[in-house]
């Protein structure tokens, strides 16, 4: 699979964006974008895009809580009221709810019309828009519900970035982080170093992660090996997000709910594959710095845990698969650290906030 | 793409099914049943796979109506209720609206579980369970939402049919007499002596239809080219079923708005590609044989043209695609006859009650 070639950015992005474009009629091109892409990025891809100006604008509500089946449902009826045909084009203008949910419509939409996607956060550009997964949230379980679909292009355009504001821009920090932390130290140094909101060198950076993702994911399309690495992380993360989406007025974005599942799991790490301890130090420290603490109780861990138990990641019943670390750069993929010490990475998180590692 | 080889039937078929299913762990086999299937066939599969009876089984209303996102939902929930991984196997049992979407429910669960049909109906042995089209109607538009997707195994057991009821059993005649129609003339006079529902020859023409279709398919698995052919009939029938689907009290069966789209259809071919005369009384008389007559209403010849604009078959707007006949054997696809010939179709249809060809 070339998922390399099918990635465009800088300037030359949006001459190929135009001549993929191109390939069909106005009237074939559809627009799916949330309220907050209507506002801040749909006027800068017309600009570049003029023609796109009488293709039709899908739009739908902004955020997680939305990236559910009705949503998609009103993404098909809209399709299919305004027309869109088997050989339509659905352009996805957004951060990763956009991309996921825009291209599980389209992949099932007559049995598949071609679809491309434009990440507008930082998220959706180095994770999100990369690798042809396709997903929904099924009553708050994330990704239950999705499928392997490639789009025709994704286009990285970090001009889109300004538009972000501090919060999100930290949230896809975090996959950045997970990036260096599965594959490379030396981009993990200089990550530590950065400071990505102002630094000139910003661009290389988010490409660099990019990269990551894509190289990882073309050696294992489908999930059966190395792409797991991906997953550090993620499997405490994800628990905790689900948990935060259903107990908290303001939820966890899903970085802000990595970077806590990275430092939990760096403490796994620390027990069952010998991760340096000095390792753990830095990880915990440098997210420490960059994230709000989540005040997570302690009588949450049950539910958490539940949550894990229905991830979609498990092939069998209630052992929680983790990859994890044997050193910052190394990762190791199918761990079954088991509930005791996936209980006592939760405590270990719990207390830093209380200055266990400053 | 081998089809063929993953349809099994007869004894041997029970053995195949059970083969498969030992991969699976019992928790981990899911059947997907309606109301009827529950009744008629799921005993008669427990007693050839004793071991299923501690697998979870799914039950959904019957009948077309209920092929929604609104029935796909509760599958999931209940498949992510019941601790479904992505390891699993949905086994389906029951007509169209089963395989359809209990393939679509597994395609897109955790990003694809494993998935295998028991057709039960006339229409899903010959159709439906054949060819890896997964699918759901939208707003009573039939099959807008749906992908490929190849299931580990399709098992035919034409025994299932002596639960079927008569309208259901000539419903799914529809689909063996459109094979005949687009490849086998030979085919097409063993259909027209044989009775259905009491001869012995029976099974052997089910499977030579199956055997018709797995071809096709073989042939042209996305539907670029050749598979079309198996579109004869459809584009009127479909627009007739969502027609009938929202205006009557009791509406057509797919075969039943089949088979009057196929005398459309035969009407058109004659006018376009110069069908013989004789070969459109010889389907005309077939049907009329065969099928109660739909009162089709002039009026609603134009919600019926308004239907098949939104054929999701539809590759440029407002132009209506059909698969045609020059002679009964032989098909043609991408014809375009237009709208005034349409409409002479359905008269021609309607005027067929009062006689025209007897």
């Amino acid at each position: 699979m070339n998922i390399r070639g099918l990635i465009y950015t800088g300037i030359d992005g949006w001459g190929k964006l135009a001549s993929l474009l191109e390939q069909y009629t106005v009237q074939g091109v559809f627009i799916l974008v949330d309220e907050n892409t209507a506002n801040y990025c749909l006027p800068v891809l017309l600009e570049h895009c003029p023609r796109l100006k009488e293709s039709h604008v899908i739009r739908i509500q902004a955020g997680e809580e939305f990236k559910t089946i009705s949503t998609t449902s009103l993404i098909w009826q809209e399709l299919s009221d305004y027309g869109a045909l088997r050989n339509s084009m659905l352009l996805c203008l957004g951060g990763g709810v956009i991309t996921d949910m825009g291209g599980f419509a389209a992949a099932t939409f007559k049995r598949g019309i071609d679809f491309a996607l434009i990440p507008t956060t930082l998220l959706g550009m180095v994770d999100a828009g990369i690798g042809g997964k396709t997903a929904l949230n099924l009553n708050g379980l994330k990704n239950q519900v999705g499928l392997f679909a490639m789009p025709k292009g994704v286009f990285l355009f970090p001009e889109f970035l300004k538009t972000l504001p501090e919060r999100q821009l930290a949230s896809g920090f975090a996959e950045m982080v997970k990036h260096a932390l599965i594959s490379d130290r030396v981009h993990y140094n200089e990550l530590i170093k950065c400071n990505l909101l102002k630094d000139k060198g910003a661009e290389s950076l988010i490409l660099r992660s990019a990269s990551i993702k894509v190289g990882v994911v073309e050696s294992d399309p489908h999930e059966t090996g190395r792409r797991k690495t991906l997953n550090l992380g993620h499997t405490i993360g994800h628990a905790l997000e689900s948990y935060s989406m259903h107990h908290d007025s303001e939820p966890l974005l899903h970085g802000e709910a990595l970077a806590a599942g990275l430092v939990c799991e760096a403490f796994i790490s620390m027990r069952v594959l010998g991760l340096p301890e000095s390792d753990l130090q830095s990880i915990s420290n440098f997210i420490t710095w960059h994230f709000p603490h989540y005040r997570l109780k302690p009588s949450a861990c049950n539910d958490i845990i539940a949550y894990m138990l229905k991830d979609k990641k498990i092939d069998s019943p209630g052992k929680i698969n983790f990859s994890l670390l044997q050193s910052i750069g190394k990762s190791v993929v199918d761990q079954y650290p088991g509930e005791k010490l996936i209980r006592e990475s939760m405590h270990f998180y719990v207390n830093i906030e209380f200055g266990f590692f400053s």
